[in-house]
């Protein structure tokens, strides 16, 4: 399976493209689509859009797996951050991916252990579960490929538990 | 000039089109993108995408006039409605329109020509200034109007100024 992990934001936009198969997850690639202020809204969401979609042009991600907008950053901040979601979701909706939505505390949960890990903690994880040669940056793009490995584990658990079931 | 109106939200995103010749403006049609709760997140903003790019095809609007997300709701809901926002802005911006921005009290100045005007004045006036036979429901749809006409007289307020300038 082929995960599309999103880390939405006006300014950055991490993606990271992370690929499993069993227990084993590895990355693909990732990066940042990265807008000015002072170029106009249209545009911004524009590149978002485009770029995404190139994304999922090039590495074929049947699986997007999406932060939710922390609410507790102020409200400007939050209402950037959505609009940026926004266009995420409908551009990976476009191509036919299915979307999984996670809050920041369970992505930490998932690849750290903790809801409270900091960036740095969860850079050195998501390194560490993609054998990574080095700790990918910027903090977008680890923190999207951090979401990759979230919706990956979780689908994991909810196969195991469904196969057990049958096997009962 | 043809201008699209929308008044953005993740449950109503209310259209308008407005078609301007000199200083008279009339619509052409509008409507409201309704989508429920219970849906998923990508099939909401999916229809949103499809349904203005649809009203798009048909009309042909050059230009879009959206309201700004008012910061004074709650968080949650303002997080909402600037998802769909996002989405209304990128679905114009891929079918080449220009983009205005509003906020809603700017709107309400423009048509009823104070910024503290309530939803019934707002139906009021764009049904007057638009010649309709009945007020514009529901009032996402009349907001959406309203924003095409704001759009249409701050654009014509321009071109004046401008061949003022251009005479003296």
């Amino acid at each position: 399976m082929i995960i599309l992990g999103v880390d939405p934001g006006l300014a950055h936009t991490g993606w990271g493209v992370v690929e499993t198969r069993g227990s084993l997850c590895r990355a693909r690639a990732y990066g940042c689509v990265g807008t000015q202020a002072h170029e106009a809204i249209d545009s911004r969401l524009g590149r978002i859009y485009d770029e995404l979609r190139a994304v999922i042009d090039k590495f074929g991600p049947t699986e997007l797996a999406i932060e939710n907008v922390y609410f507790g950053e102020n409200v400007k901040s939050a209402v950037a951050t959505a609009q940026a979601r926004g266009v995420a979701i409908v551009a990976c909706a476009k191509a036919g991916l299915t979307v999984g939505e996670y809050t920041p505390m369970q992505i930490k949960q998932a690849v750290v252990g903790t809801g409270a890990a900091d960036k740095h903690q969860v850079m050195y994880m998501v390194r560490s579960i993609l054998s990574l040669d080095h700790e990918p940056h910027p903090d977008h793009a680890a923190d999207a490929l951090a979401a990759a490995v979230c919706h990956a584990n979780l689908r994991r658990t909810v196969q195991l538990t469904d196969s057990r079931r049958a096997l009962q």
